[in-house]
């Protein structure tokens, strides 16, 4: 992986050098961090939800993000508005599956968006992507449920059969495009702890994606990037409260040597 | 009260082995910090407002949170879809009544969903509760007003009234369930110069009512552990910024010995 | 500007004395950091947008501020339900321009406000207040885009134009009645690495408008006070994430030596 090392802080160095936009429409809850973090990283991050106005924001865009963590039917309606518009200027659209599962009103939002528009990025917890590719799973709110399966097996066949890349995060995350497997091995425990990293790590990727066509790439090193701030983050804090605000300034000032040395992503085919 | 020194941390090891979903329907400005407390406090949040998802999110969660800090007419009537959904399910439904008094919008939002859903818990400052009780109150905003009223009174006949808990916040909260009145002395004035330490405080009383039965008790426990918190961030604290950090950080490491120690929960009769 | 001086600190005393209530109908992006600073400069917020009690909210508070970031057509039109209360009660009202020219339904709102009601204080970076007063710009996002015109030139004309204060954010702030342009070139780059600052200081400008008629004055005072206070913060920050929490902290100390050492708010004519 010794390629993929440096392109990590390539794509990191893209984002700062190209700052692009990133369009939201995403939950309530954390809806400051999603922002927050995209920028921090360096990039713009816009959010707009109206349906009068989120085809002419995604058209500037460079890339979407969706996330249906508050959503409500005239938000999924606003997302299809988005998306197309997205899918029709060729800019990378991420949905992060957020609770799917837990209601019928997630799960039938998250088919429609799926099977009306063209989502490049597919990304959830192991048993949120386990309810998106049709195994028998109960989500518990928004926080994952142990799930049965070969996680890279079933990253690598959703990616096949939606045409798409896929993304499950968790202690390891798994990312795929049907044809590799990509696993990252960052993160800290603590990440757990707090509410919106989840969250966060889809706009990482969707901020990722705004720079790099090849979206298997772009999601991985989004989420190396991310998670060794949360690793350095960790070291320098003394719970939860501080830990939120340490991961701010260490995604602020990632370089490249400390990616290179801290990095663990490997292709498993 | 050594009984009840004893319980509290009993409760807090519930919370964080039982993980229970506590779901919200909350405001826009806390919302963040309402699912952060609870999520620091080792339970789940779940944050889910669409009417056609709310009665589902409410079914399978342990305790239900209602805020009305920036209602809505549709937010009103998906709470009480929820409500009702809680009710059936028999799980226990916080009401936080904030800034009621101060439009009629308020006023009425609020009894019609005391008066059509069984409130377990009705929560508020001085002037909030007051008004609830039908004394003559003018509230500012949602900052609590002066109120010259007999305020473990108060919260003991509406308790009766309404055949609930009461819980009225401020530098010594009050706690009734009609029989017994509570009086928990710990925080710091520091609570009250940022916003949301009072919806947090809605938010730790669904989290301990979850796992407690005896509501009156779970509503101490709850405001002890949190508030014990405050005082412990407020020392590391350099001000309310930093205070905030802080104070997701104690909660995190709230332990036994500290909260025997500094616990001041004292039962009236 | 000794004058100036020694005014800066009154009206930030008049705000901790008076704690007015300060009603928005903002975004929910920063809705929290707008309520905020708000308190921790030791005003009272109150965030409600439900048109059905937008009108009481406006009639008992001393000043509204309005952020299109994240508006609706329905949030809009509480928007000028609670302008047009304000207006009525004679209570100054801030508009935050937020996004202007990025869409036509952004254009369409803020005219449409600026046409129905009187906004007292429009505030943007200088893309949008460019956009407002009918210059050429193309806005990128929520984020300045560059802007070849003379900035003191164009916040005298739109003043004159609108009869209101004009405000222009940036790396030096040009307040314009008019009549006189202020400029204050307090403030910190780490500012534009975080969301929310600009917003903020929407919120600030609405604070300090509550308690002095002069709003030129008001809002300049305003733009110093939360400046300096930026100031301080980087330096006591290690990035953007500890910035933040220095940033309230540094507003919550400010006093009157420090704001008399460290302001830099010139009169231009």
């Amino acid at each position: 992986m010794s390629k993929n090392k440096l392109k990590i802080f390539e794509l990191l160095k893209a984002v700062r050098q190209e700052k692009p936009l990133v369009h939201h429409l995403t939950n309530w809850v954390t809806i400051y961090d999603c922002a927050n973090v995209v920028k921090v990283f360096g990039a713009s991050p816009i959010m707009a939800h109206a349906q009068e106005e989120v085809a002419q924001m995604s058209a500037i865009s460079s890339a979407l993000v969706l996330n249906i963590g508050t959503l409500t039917v005239d938000l999924v309606k606003a997302m299809k508005i988005a998306a197309k518009t997205a899918n029709r200027k060729g800019i990378p659209v991420v949905l992060d599956c957020c609770g799917v599962g837990a209601t019928e009103l997630r799960d039938k939002s998250c088919f429609e968006l799926l099977d009306d528009c063209r989502i490049d990025i597919i990304k959830g917890n192991s048993s949120e992507i386990a309810r998106i590719a049709g195994e028998k799973v109960r989500t518990k709110g928004v926080d994952s449920s142990q799930v049965e399966v070969n996680l890279q097996r079933l990253a690598e066949r959703l990616a096949k059969e939606r045409n798409c890349t896929v993304v499950i995060t968790g202690k390891e995350d798994v990312i795929s495009d049907g044809r590799r497997i990509f696993l990252v091995k960052n993160g800290d425990p603590m990440m757990g702890h707090i509410v919106g990293t989840g969250c966060m790590a889809a706009s990482v990727i969707g901020t990722f994606a705004a720079v790099e066509k090849d979206l298997c790439m772009a999601a991985s090193a989004g989420l190396v990037c991310f998670e060794v701030a949360a690793e350095l983050a960790k070291k320098k804090a003394k719970g939860p409260g501080t830990f939120k605000e340490q991961l701010f300034d260490c995604i602020y000032k990632l370089d490249e040597k400390t990616i290179a040395k801290m990095q663990k992503v490997y292709c498993v085919e």
